[in-house]
């Protein structure tokens, strides 16, 4: 049988999704290791984002392929009760075999919060990134627009041995500038390695008038990661959403 | 000058609001300690919510008596530069040399939220009572409507040595179940001490169908602390709002 897992989870304390050799202190790590408590055999899942140390989800999707008496249910049940307070499961679901969270992903949607101008929110403030500065909205909006769509994003990518190709689709970038915050949603096919964060920082050199919105088109050409701005820091990133 | 300040935190970290002599850790002792900086000279706030350890505030109101040369904007700046990242100034404002935060309170709304069913609120969890059980919401409905109104709540309070004074006036306690919480939300002219949790965990037994609603009348009738539920603990309990 093969299950699907929707999860959530504060990326604060762990090492990033991706199980590792070196440490257990993982997210697909911890899920493992509980399911493979539940079964007795070790178990292996299938994450559709493998986000980085410090980033975090509300909408992980993971699908695993095993036998079992319980209903989704009791799975679901199960994996809250064992798994730390600081991640947690959606719901469990029964799926087609067929049914990969990863390669089947069509759109991905990862959200960036940043903590703007001079209202200091307590209870948001570990998944925002503290800049308490004020940006130029107007030309962040239009960088978005220029990076927007069907590009070769090499600049945007943190991986330099990347040898599959970088080229991405974003459907969208959403910048939103609400009291106190400012949040910068994108939709997308897929992204590469810190690419989001890498966008972000790019954006933000932006709002600061540190760049011109029309730079984009250049970085975007260059395809070198020096061309393009900071990688803003992983606290303030969450993977919000995957769809199939 | 009279200056009010709009105050937010999360309490988890601290002793509570009010100052003490043995513990540096509370939310006024921080706020006045900046200010004493600030201002060179030691600076007494007062406060309108005496918070317990552990309890957080959205809507805390403080003011304080001092002169300087600095705007309310820069006062507020300078106490969210050197406050710590868990309590926040949302305003400063002037206000009348006659306002006194905590004896011209009008009304005040604390919150508490309970973790319910099986849904696992990560990013709420230090917010929350984890309780996840599924309550009889109607039954906590009909006993808070008997809670309602002006008693004697010396039954819901933790201070066996209260020589003031025990009468005070709830004018509504709202109930509402959403997904994965129950959110009781409770609206007085003032709180005794541990009052709001008390009153919490005795609702709470009667969603778990341990008590009858009808038992509250009994329980306000016989003043004494024993007749009561336990009391909720402090991280799923709010002030959210003090009105004048």
């Amino acid at each position: 049988m093969n299950y699907r897992l929707d999860i959530q989870y504060d990326g604060t304390r762990y090492e990033g999704w991706q199980r590792q050799k070196t440490t257990g202190n993982t997210i697909q790590g911890k899920i493992e290791e509980v399911l493979s408590r539940m079964l007795e055999i070790p178990v292996r899942i299938d994450g559709a984002g493998r986000t980085d140390a410090g980033v975090h989800a509300k909408g992980q999707v993971a699908n695993v392929h095993m036998e079992t008496d319980k209903s989704p249910e009791e799975i679901c049940a199960y994996l809250n009760r064992y798994l730390p307070e600081d991640i947690g499961i959606e719901r469990v679901s029964r799926v087609d075999e067929q049914f990969h969270s990863r390669l089947l992903a069509k759109k991905k949607i990862y959200q960036y919060r940043i903590a703007a101008g001079h209202h200091k929110n307590v209870f948001e403030r570990k998944y925002q990134y503290p800049l308490h500065e004020e940006f130029d909205v107007d030309a962040m909006k239009r960088a978005a627009q220029l990076l927007t769509g069907t590009h070769d994003f090499k600049s945007f990518c943190s991986n330099k041995k990347m040898k599959k190709s970088t080229v991405r689709t974003i459907y969208g970038i959403d910048v939103e500038s609400l009291p106190g915050e400012l949040r910068i949603t994108y939709t997308g096919n897929g992204f590469l390695y810190n690419m989001v964060r890498i966008l972000t920082g790019t954006l933000v050199e932006v709002g600061r008038g540190d760049r011109k919105p029309e730079e984009m088109t250049d970085i975007l050409l260059a395809c070198h990661r020096e061309s393009a701005g900071f990688t803003a820091p992983a606290q303030g990133l969450t993977l919000l959403q995957v769809e199939y």
